[in-house]
């Protein structure tokens, strides 16, 4: 909830906003600032002159520009919703048009490599604070961008030692009034955490369809499907967030590979109490699991 | 669909059928011979006074009989529909009351155990064929059984050199009329597929949420629920067929290791270019198998 006090803080604070990429999220993001700023003045862009004009027949966004420079000159918050690969050249290229004091954020699903760009190219005076808002649709690109993608959704917002306060603070009450749970944490807990929930399984899940034949998977039923239902996501933007998460992803399959074997020695060596063990075990943590979530009114 | 012909052919053979283990299953099966072969009769038992009790309740058979002898003597058809584990057992202490000419099946998840403590045990003139129906719940228990549990499953038959014939025949007219669609095949290929498509992804499953702290966990997102959805079945049903299917799930667990260690060694690497083909891969694979899939209508 925000209180009449934050949202006057944040209308004064952001009478400038701009978005760099206008994807699925970029322009969900666009449409969630019209819809609950409607004071604030929003700007897209995109380096794809074919998305830029789509983003104008759309209206996602007050205007659309051609330029990085128009994007980002005299903006108080710029957004990066880009392939995160690509952020650390746009740090280096905004920074000499940015405006003092500026808050410099982004929409990637990794936020550790993030933070070390901004701090190596980012003007001093610039702030940068990391976002991730958990947010997303099987279906890609402008045209499926909605005004509530970001509706209770969450978003992990990330800060190191020396992050400027005041903008972790503003960004955590930008995010709450496009609809986001907010959740503040530092890009290395953060990697981690989301190495685990998301990128392994999302590992597995690819790695479980390549070690089956097509002819078995025709025999496949709803349990395969579920199993492996997120390696059908986009294998660019998989692979872009693998890359920038390579050493969580390196331990995450550690951890796998030695639960796997934990499975196999029990299976071989016909001990069935060590088998039941282990899969009690998964279904006990995955009932406290869903028990919180519950909890949380994150599920139903 | 069964021409006249196989109906005639089934209401003169099926006289007397029993189902040895009154679960969701089980029970099931009752219902839909019920339902079905109304002329039948049909006979349940369960080593359980409890649920012997609960079967005459709910009327799920024609006769509750409360002996193994009294369950399988004069049978035209005996399907097991205990734990796998149970089978051998079960195969040694009925073989004195089957009548010549009897056809025992079951309804277990793996097959080549089951076929190989049925030529140990049964005596000769009795026909042993493994069955198993791929139908199931989230439900346990004889009071959540359901006649059309059956409708539009897929049913395995299998049978080896030297099993007899018009029993695999009769058991694939069988289960059709109980609504399912049968394939025949031999027990080490169903549990070779069934391996890969089923077990695997449970043990990965549950490996993924063993190697998941309770606190991670919490930022769980739909992608991790899916992926792990099936690592909330039951422990002791599940540790049956890995129990009972031992090598495959260890050659599967080896396969899958090799697959992580695909994805491990590229993105150590940072070799975007194999981590987006090994993604692609799987993404093209698991599109085949929905295509092949709604083309079969098995989906939607």
């Amino acid at each position: 909830m925000l209180l009449n006090f934050d949202k006057c803080l944040i209308m004064k604070n952001l009478k400038k906003i701009s978005v760099v990429g206008m994807g699925l999220l970029g322009a969900s993001v666009t449409l969630s600032i019209k819809r609950e700023l409607s004071s604030t003045k929003i700007v897209g862009y995109s380096h794809r002159d074919s998305t830029r004009r789509k983003a104008e027949d759309y209206g996602v966004a007050d205007e659309i520009v051609d330029s990085l420079a128009a994007a980002v000159e005299d903006m108080d918050v710029v957004i990066l919703a880009t392939p995160i690969q690509t952020f650390e050249s746009y740090f280096e290229d905004m920074g000499q048009y940015l405006k003092p004091g500026c808050i410099v954020t982004d929409v990637g699903s990794t936020k550790s490599l993030p933070h070390q760009w901004a701090a190596k190219h980012l003007p001093k005076g610039v702030h940068y604070v990391g976002s991730h808002p958990i947010a997303g649709s099987e279906k890609r690109g402008l045209e499926y961008a909605r005004d509530d993608l970001l509706t209770g959704a969450n978003c992990i917002v990330t800060k190191v030692r020396g992050t400027h306060r005041p903008s972790v603070e503003l960004l955590e009450k930008f995010w709450t009034k496009l609809g986001c749970s907010v959740e503040v944490m530092s890009p290395t807990r953060h990697d981690k955490i989301f190495g685990r929930v998301s990128h392994l399984p999302h590992i597995a899940a690819a790695a479980l369809v390549n070690a089956s034949s097509f002819a078995d998977l025709k025999f496949s039923g709803k349990g395969f499907m579920d199993t492996t239902r997120v390696a059908s996501g986009p294998a660019n933007v998989w692979t872009d967030i693998l890359m920038t998460n390579p050493q969580t992803c390196v331990d995450g399959i550690d951890a796998l590979i030695e639960r796997l074997k934990e499975f196999r020695k029990a299976v071989k060596a016909g001990d069935e109490k060590k088998v039941d063990k282990l899969l009690a075990a998964a279904g006990d943590k995955r009932a406290k699991m869903i028990q919180h979530k519950i909890e949380q009114k994150e599920l139903f």
